[in-house]
């Protein structure tokens, strides 16, 4: 690495390159070839999200990437909303003939998967129905792209839920919350989860709720997002069901969409430090390295030592490697695997092995620590849940010192400009007032007010000074 | 179920439907919507297969979707073999502008993935260098598409593997049927892995390998196909080693694709019975399912009952279910679980509580087996076992029963008409006897050789009269 992390946005794309995470050299603006190193991270972070999805009830199905337009327009607001975004399929077949209709490629599948929810929901037995998807899907971003953080090719879960009842579908906005706390605990990325104001929902929504986190440079990243739907979509769709007294109502439907590559993108920014990644443990691909110390008389009881230490690890469920490549020295091994943020390192040189021990290297602080043989798997798996739960309070110290108070514009102004994070403002609930903001600290967005946390203004807006309506948080977002 | 399995096309069509594991109702021809049972399944088929191609040192990536026209013209046959089947993205973003250049959905990867290892590829020590992604594919297929056989979008794995060597490359040819191999016995599906002729390719491979199984009405079924590419892919993509001597050489390649999608779909057809569904234990959703035959006075002791044997299995490692739904009779539910496939159901009434016992009966024979509680856990494994072992051994019977051989064009048309399978016969090696064949017996086509057990020919092709060059198996496929 050649960037500090303090020259984030060059680190940042230093590292995505470096440590093999994904190659930008794909000549389609916005998709990636994403590399080994990533791709097993994300696919440890899909089986902690779809277990914990199945575990609440979500059953997995998989809906076609190709969306007929006429189904994309079923509903105004989220046509309207979508449709500067869509790669459209408009030919095909030995003589690349035009469709009579064009295809989207799946932008979000809300249009898909209630096309089918309307044939397969009948009556309340059939509720709660709650289904989610793991894919890919397609955006023709305008804005500039960046490898996990905007994209126009990206990875993520989509749940979408329907219920007899507005209360039931509300009480799921809590419950993907909930979801969302657990995956990103995991991942040790701290968040707020906020209800967005009226004028920031997701289209065809009644109300939208994200969770936001910190990143390095104080701009924000908004992770999994929920909406609650109403009957937005059910009458749109035609998702009707019979209930308990033999009435015909439409159906109360949520949706939720936790982008993995892009909670990958965070993990990265937020854990990395001027050696590259630090991987969190719960998801490395490797939790720990072995790198042998090879001396004149010694290599084949060191290369024997290293072998049996993988295989204790790799017996008590750690997963490990020894790097045996005799074309480079140690000292580039180390740099090496900082570099792709493997947790724990294990040398083995002459003296080790003459002393029955081991020494271990911690990746997210350095420290070296020598244990004796026979406490090896103990110690580093105590090792292992140490370094989870530094990253945590380091990353949470981080996000608690980026969340602030305002009390006038130009305090407001200083902060986004000087430190970033969230700050927090009274507000009248305009829409015009939340313009002039975000025009004034160029980018400060009203990021809304903490889910089950809302708080009573006390005085006036921060900008036109009548009485403040709300408590909200403004940020500059990526 | 109301035809039986010996109408299979209109069986198959309806045990697709009844069985919940696919709709075809979404508009859009050859997209079907997954649902999750058949998802459930394939993704345990998935766990299987990576496994074992990690294990085999392939290392997991994920590609783009979308390919530019160019790349995808850069190896022409490759190009000419596919130009027929791609649907192209032409426009998107806010003006729905044009794109200078077309994008293909991915109908492969090939040219995707080969366009990034000549930049990963540097030196002999980069290789072997094996790489996998399991993804969609989308095909514009002329011909007639059904659920998990042929479909426009469908679900596989492509592991694309380069070598210094072309003695490695075709070593890797054997590794991958030894892949193809576990997958298939795991879901008890036999097969015979084949050469395929040269006229019957894949375009821009020297020679293409692939399993051909049989279906219940007498039709094959290509599972797996792995293809030995040569250097014609390195040479258009420009994939250079320098090697050992420090001279710079053209990689040797290989391509494999077991399409997850169209197993499943084998799986199905090959084990299913008038019933329905007969799943493989290896693989099916949920192992065992509990049904509480309630009756007055007994009611709560037979839920507790049903509740304590489903904590039981789950804590030995088999999943299961207990169906209490009141609104459906013991004898709807048999028929239900019966129709997905469930290998073992468990039934609990009065009696067996007052005996401390617990009826078993085998999804696959119907057989009913009366077990005391105690010996639960042991008695359901063993079915397990069992049952795994008898759907090999009956799958495999039915599978031998159906090779043949024929001595001359009326015997071979005859057997293809009335068994059809694969029909063992003498041939010439030329393209015109293969197109005269096919044409006579209206669709047998030339299978190739089994890999690695090649047979002398002893006589005359059975169409020319010439002397015979190979011993190949014909039959006609879907």
């Amino acid at each position: 690495m050649k960037n500090p992390k303090s020259n984030f946005s060059e680190w940042y794309t230093e590292v995505i390159q470096d440590a093999e995470l994904a190659d930008i050299r794909y000549n389609v603006k916005g998709f990636l070839a994403h590399m080994p190193w990533s791709v097993r991270t994300m696919k440890k972070m899909y089986l902690i999200l779809e277990d914990e999805l199945e575990r609440k009830g979500h059953e997995p199905a998989w809906f076609p990437a190709l969306v007929p337009e006429s189904y994309f327009k079923k509903e105004a607001e989220h046509a309207k909303g979508f449709s500067a975004d869509v790669f459209w399929v408009t030919e095909g077949g030995s003589e690349n003939s035009k469709f009579p209709e064009r295809l989207a490629m799946r932008p979000t599948s809300e249009t898909a998967m209630y096309t089918m929810y309307s044939l397969w929901i009948r009556t309340w037995r059939d509720l709660p129905f709650k289904m989610y998807q793991s894919c890919q899907v397609w955006r023709f971003e305008g804005k500039s792209t960046r490898p996990f953080i905007r994209g126009r090719e990206f990875y993520w879960t989509e749940a979408h839920d329907v219920f007899e009842t507005q209360k039931e579908a509300e009480k799921q906005v809590e419950e993907d919350m909930d979801t969302t706390g657990k995956l990103l605990k995991e991942l040790a990325i701290p968040f707020i989860f906020f209800k967005r104001p009226e004028h920031d929902k997701f289209c065809g929504a009644v109300s939208t709720y994200a969770a936001d986190s910190i990143m390095p440079d104080g701009k924000l990243i908004q992770l999994p997002s929920t909406h609650f739907l109403g009957q937005n979509f059910s009458k749109a769709f035609n998702i009707k069901f019979v209930d308990k007294d033999g009435k015909e109502q439409y159906g109360w439907q949520t949706c939720y969409g936790p982008a993995v590559w892009r909670i990958f993108g965070a993990m990265v920014a937020i854990h990395g430090d001027d050696k590259g990644l630090v991987m969190p443990p719960s998801v490395a691909p490797l939790m720990a390295v072995i790198i042998p110390i090879y001396f004149k008389g010694s290599d084949e009881k060191i290369a024997e030592k290293a072998k049996s230490v993988k295989k204790l690890l790799e017996g008590a469920g750690i997963s490990s490697k020894v790097d045996d490549k005799p074309e480079h020295t140690p000292g580039w091994k180390y740099n090496y695997w900082e570099l792709k943020g493997v947790p724990v390192r294990i040398e083995i040189g002459p003296k080790d092995i003459e002393k029955k021990q081991l020494v271990l290297v911690r990746r997210d602080t350095g420290e070296k620590i020598t244990v004796k043989e026979g406490e090896l798997v103990e110690k580093v798996r105590e090792l292992l849940e140490k370094i989870q739960k530094n990253l945590w309070e380091r990353a949470e110290k981080f996000f608690r010192e980026h969340i602030s108070e305002a009390k006038d514009m130009e305090q407001l102004k200083k902060t986004l400009n000087e430190r970033g994070g969230l700050v927090k403002v009274e507000w009248c609930g305009s829409v015009e007032c939340a313009d002039y903001i975000k025009a004034e600290t160029v980018g400060g967005d009203m990021r809304g007010t903490p889910l089950g946390k809302e708080e009573k203004p006390k005085g006036k807006c921060i900008r036109c000074g009548k009485k403040a309506e709300q408590v909200v948080y403004v940020g500059k977002a990526y």
